[in-house]
């Protein structure tokens, strides 16, 4: 069994491999963005999700490696497109693909991505592939819903709790989810197993969406990778403005609205005032206990996991790094 | 076995299910631009050739029906982004899903379509599941992959006939052959005729795609469904212009060069000066040859498929109305 850094350095390998051959394709134009995506980096969560699944079944982990790869080039497929329709001009210290080439080139070898996913997946031999193909297929149609759903907000006042969970669960969670449930049925696992990974999975990736959401304020912005405030900025319908918005009452409340729709105000005024009325309102506490709540659903989940503590231990250890990364 | 106006029953009745489904899905404004662009019709041509070519080997063309549909809403996919970047206002005689919905609209829903294309593929009950699922995936990287060498030829006048050539093989006659080739292999063909069909697809697609160059300077409007001399004016690199670059000499290059990047002109100016020098060089004599040996390429090598004519037949015929369809 591979500890977590032989697993890092597995997906690297591999993602570096895969970059050495689209590098040389025809048309460059429709490669090149696809390459500097991917060479960005990131935390390449995803795939390590795949290979920890895989491993509390299994022990070849090298079998799933087409499909972690497969799941974080999807991944950066969502990004190339999100990052159009969001107008976000920079991810992990650097120019997005459509500021760095155009929006045409960020539509085109986005799809080339989706698609180069697919061609991963069939590199693999497992007689789960077609389940594997299945789930990954539902998610990436449920991931378009999330998007959807989160472009539907911007112009929502209203929106409860409720709907911001449904959306991230959507647009965030199902893949973390597919990730760990495609690794545990390559490696063998019951289909019992598989979606007691599932649940956790989407619990897991409830509570990191919403410490997404809790870092754009109260984030470090060289290791967030964004602009802190970014989100307050734009509006975004994050969980801390969904909350607050909802329990803000009287003039606070026409304060708070007050601030939204405005985005050419000079130095961070935006940002400081509404920091300061999520302070007022506690919404980074609110926000803080409902991680913890989520973590904790993700762990309860695992150790229901008739499986040898040994083998549920590296994705125990990866659930709490992620949930503590920088609170 | 069916005749073609059964098959053609068949894919709209089977649209049409889908549909009922897909208008009730939430969130409803993912789902109304996939409505909208698969509700404006079009020729169904991918989905018939799906089903047409199931029948030369296979007996319940039902079964097909899942991967004809998948080849109709992907296809749909690609006119959505293709529409964005090609910054295309008009087609089917209704305005493209970016200017009916937004950009945003036809990335995401684009999006959905590739991915709920997948969905409708893992439907398929066969033991060549796989193997559609690979070939399919494959084509969808080689469209990407076409397109983004039209795009990259917009800036360029020393496009040659073979890179023309191999632009459209990639763009358009991959599906059809895909189309043709998904049908052999659900059908129950051996691989060598599985693949003699993909090769006649290739043709077909050629003999296809250098028609629709042609009719955008000589057909009708209605019937074409898209504005005449639409690619003249957005100096589209078409078979046409290619060889026109590639013959035209002295003041007459000059002046064809002359006529490139100038948009602005009132009326028809620029599209009646460009055919008459594609007159004065008999380019549309040259561009009819150039189908006309592509088409019978196509039959020939359908001639080679060891098959009663009476399976053959419909594909035929097929293939000659399409290149008929108004020369």
């Amino acid at each position: 069994m591979k500890d977590t850094d032989q697993l890092k350095a597995l997906v690297e390998g591999a993602v570096q491999n895969h970059l050495q051959q689209w590098r040389h394709k025809h048309p460059e134009n429709l490669y090149a963005p696809v390459c500097y995506a991917l060479e960005a980096g990131g935390k390449r969560l995803r795939p390590l999700l795949v290979l920890v699944g895989y491993q509390i079944f299994g022990d070849h982990v090298e079998e799933a490696l087409p499909a972690a790869l497969a799941i974080e080039v999807f991944h950066n497929f969502t990004l190339l497109h999100d990052d159009i329709m969001d107008k976000s001009e920079i991810r992990r210290n650097q120019p997005t693909v459509h500021i760095r080439f155009s929006d045409n080139n960020a539509i085109l070898s986005g799809d080339a991505m989706a698609f180069l996913a697919y061609s991963l997946l069939m590199e693999l031999k497992s007689n789960r592939l077609e389940e594997v193909i299945a789930l990954f297929t539902r998610t990436a149609v449920e991931i378009c819903e999330g998007q959807q759903m989160d472009m539907d907000f911007e112009a929502r006042l209203d929106v409860s709790v409720e709907e911001y969970l449904e959306m991230i669960r959507l647009k965030t969670a199902v893949l973390m989810a597919c990730s760990l449930k495609s690794g545990a049925l390559l490696g063998g696992s019951t289909d019992e197993e598989a979606d007691l990974l599932y649940e956790a999975g989407i619990n897991l990736g409830l509570a990191f969406q919403l410490q997404d959401d809790y870092l754009d304020t109260s984030g470090d912005e060289t290791t967030f990778g964004k602009k802190i405030g970014g989100d307050i900025l734009a509006d975004k319908k994050t969980f801390l403005l969904t909350e607050a918005l909802r329990s803000a009452r009287g003039t606070r409340r026409e304060e708070l609205i007050s601030w939204l729709g405005r985005d050419k105000l000079p130095g961070d005024r935006k940002i400081k005032a509404i920091q300061s009325i999520f302070a007022d309102l506690q919404i980074k506490e609110k926000t803080l206990l409902k991680i913890g709540e989520y973590s904790s659903k993700a762990i309860a989940t695992l150790s229901l996991l008739k499986k040898e503590s040994f083998r549920k231990e590296p994705l125990l250890a990866l659930f709490s790094s992620l949930i503590k990364r920088e609170l």
